[in-house]
């Protein structure tokens, strides 16, 4: 299989000050047109370290993607310093310079001189146009590849910064031609299976003695264990490669059953507003301890408007009271963090907003707040159906994100437990 | 002044199954110790791999941290590959292997047998105990080093992958060990100042010219555009390094005033909430489009309960109706997003659970929904308090989540802007 790298240049990143979240949305683009990552680097914005880090990749690697320092200002440098290693000279490129221009037009602003830097391409250099912004993108093949022992070529795609801009470019033009320029050798499949409810070690017993057979006829098994969640990748090449991974997912399947929550990139809000949809249901919500981040989770699929009819996020007493209707000789008996109370917060968000099913959560994120009978931790999750009030408790002895993240987790695969049982 | 690099090992981070937040927080770290970075590159589970990447950065840098890959499984392979590289024995520790030991025998659970190959230590390593987990970190002097050109010694530490462990192990043992080893090289003086609700290149055009002189006399300025924010980072070295930081950030606060709302790593909400607490007021939400990521980001703050006395997501019409008591004529004359609404709502959450302050937001996050009038981004942000309710429109033409974003730190400095004003 041909092998790639990516490179991000951006001393922000190197500094730490902000999150790479570019390599993670790459790779996967990449893994999904069956080519093999084999390393990804960051690097600061000078030429040395660009240099150096490219001249290092094309020893290795198929394709190299390198993204960031391709716009105007003066630590843009990775246009001009791949183009020198690679002893391509630049040259002004007119529908580059036109497009620039037209973008500038478009938005009644004038054109600053140091923006015509991004029109310069490459000898040779194939250019990827941006729709979102001035820099384009440049793809070059380096060939004969004095870097590389066998001399084999490599290609090399530079891609600008902004998510908004690189994200469509691969999409819409890089994607096509690599799929042309790198075939799959062979078929290759890929299936990945997330589960939630279950530990890493308990689905791997549970599978494991039974893919033996699978995986010495070459299935290739990986597990990903994040926070509330595992994921589990089947992958296989060649002939059987479709039959293999078909057995296999059949398999996770049986002995998984409903704790496989859904397929590749599904969230489990996404799978839940889907399923809402499909029903033609509702749920509200009643938040204390995750101060909003379930209400959070659910608005960030697109269309949840038409099933989420809304939530509260009751983090005082009164709050309980005044918009839930939780009875205050309750929370006075039982305490906030409950069983009743859990059930009465369900009810009564469900009561307001007159929805089909509510959820609810009180529990003590810490890092303050536990009794030795309700330590840090704690937490109660309310369902309020047409039939039925439940509350059920859990305990999360994480810190204070983790804890909201992971209790979000159980309270919406209450939900999904309901909404298919 | 001494270099680092960071080396991620693990292929679910190169197949972009995991997002790599490890370099970030070490990465901040290590710069805090007044450290440089040169590069940072992730690496797959194998031998060949992990050796190969720490043989390169054996060549450039002072300090090498390596995560993960220590262990008990087979693709645990990083104390092997890297005792192996530096050609070093490895040995059974008899004080590791009694605390992994000690480890289960305080959760009641057997000790795999396989577990042991973690008190396998390098002659001649620091062990760096783990408080969270059952693997222990490593610290080993290279030197000779024989990959250097200089001879020059190299570091190297390597953590466990979980940021559970490798944080507080890093935090408690490693980085009092490092500041010993590499003191700054004369002082070393660093601020960094977050500001909103101004754009990157407005910041730099009032401040560039006056800090000419400063940055002629050796400060250096570093601007990070994030979503909805701007990072002003400076530094200096030297007897005069703590003089031309002081004078920089004078100069930056009187241009740009109140746009700074703090410093280091503050966020929006952790600001508001300790303002909150100061002045012993409170504050409730009334959600739409944010969907509860504003109750969500100030619940993050530790304390919050306090100040915040809850939110209401009001997604659906009857929702504002039943839950804010929004007039349903204004609904249908203004239509849901518009002024008149986004200060009702926010009355009545003022109202509802007499709090000092509300805010609200009413927009339209997209994908569709959008009118010729209100075109998808525009959104409205309430706010009440004891005195007045105003309103304010904003346009914000991105993405759902980026939408989502934005808008949560302009209704949070809006906030912000009432309890400094």
């Amino acid at each position: 299989m041909a092998t790639f790298e990516i490179i991000n240049t951006g001393t922000e990143l190197l500094l730490g000050r902000t999150l790479n979240t570019h390599h993670q949305w790459l790779a996967r683009q990449l893994c999904d047109l069956a080519l093999t990552p084999l390393r990804q680097s960051a690097v600061a914005d000078t030429g040395v370290a660009i240099q150096e880090a490219v001249r290092e990749a094309l020893t290795r690697a198929d394709l190299i993607v390198v993204t960031g320092g391709l716009g105007p200002t003066s630590d843009d440098l990775t246009r001009d310093k791949i183009a020198e290693l690679l002893g391509q000279p630049l040259r002004l490129n007119a529908a580059v310079l036109a497009k620039i221009s037209q973008f500038y037009v478009s938005r009644n602003r004038p054109m600053p001189e140091t923006t015509k830097v991004q029109a310069m391409v490459p000898e040779g250099a194939r250019v990827v146009m941006n729709q979102h912004g001035t820099a384009p993108g440049l793809a070059m093949r380096v060939q004969p590849n004095p870097h590389r022992a066998s001399g084999a070529p490599s290609w090399l795609v530079l891609l600008p910064g902004p998510p908004r801009e690189l994200r469509p470019m691969f999409t819409s033009q890089v994607r096509p031609w690599l799929r042309e320029e790198f075939p799959a050798n062979g078929t290759h499949v890929s299936r990945t299976l997330r589960t939630t409810g279950l530990g890493e070690s308990q689905i791997e017993e549970s599978l494991a003695a039974q893919l033996t057979t699978l995986t010495s006829r070459g299935l290739e098994v990986g597990y990903c264990a994040q926070m509330g969640q595992v994921e589990l990748r089947f992958s296989a090449q060649g002939a059987t490669a479709a039959a293999l991974v078909t057995e296999a997912e059949a398999l996770a399947r049986r002995e998984l059953g409903p704790a496989i929550f859904g397929e590749g990139d599904d969230t489990l809000e996404a799978v839940i507003i889907h399923r809402l949809t499909e029903r033609r249901q509702t749920v509200a919500l009643a938040e204390s301890c995750t101060g909003g981040m379930i209400s959070h989770r659910l608005t960030n699929v697109p269309g949840a408007s038409a099933v989420f009819l809304g939530g509260m996020v009751t983090y005082s007493n009164a709050a309980k009271v005044e918009l839930l209707g939780v009875d205050p000789a309750t929370l006075a008996s039982e305490g906030a963090v409950s069983e009743a109370v859990a059930k009465q917060m369900a009810e009564g968000a469900r009561r307001r907003l007159k929805s089909d099913y509510a959820i609810s959560v009180t529990g003590i994120a810490g890092p303050s707040g536990g009794t030795p009978n309700k330590p840090v931790g704690t937490v109660f999750i309310g369902l309020a159906t047409a039939q039925t009030v439940t509350a059920v408790r859990h305990f999360n002895p994480v810190d204070r994100e983790t804890f909201k993240w992971m209790t979000s987790q159980q309270a919406l695969d209450r939900l999904r437990h309901a909404l298919i049982g």
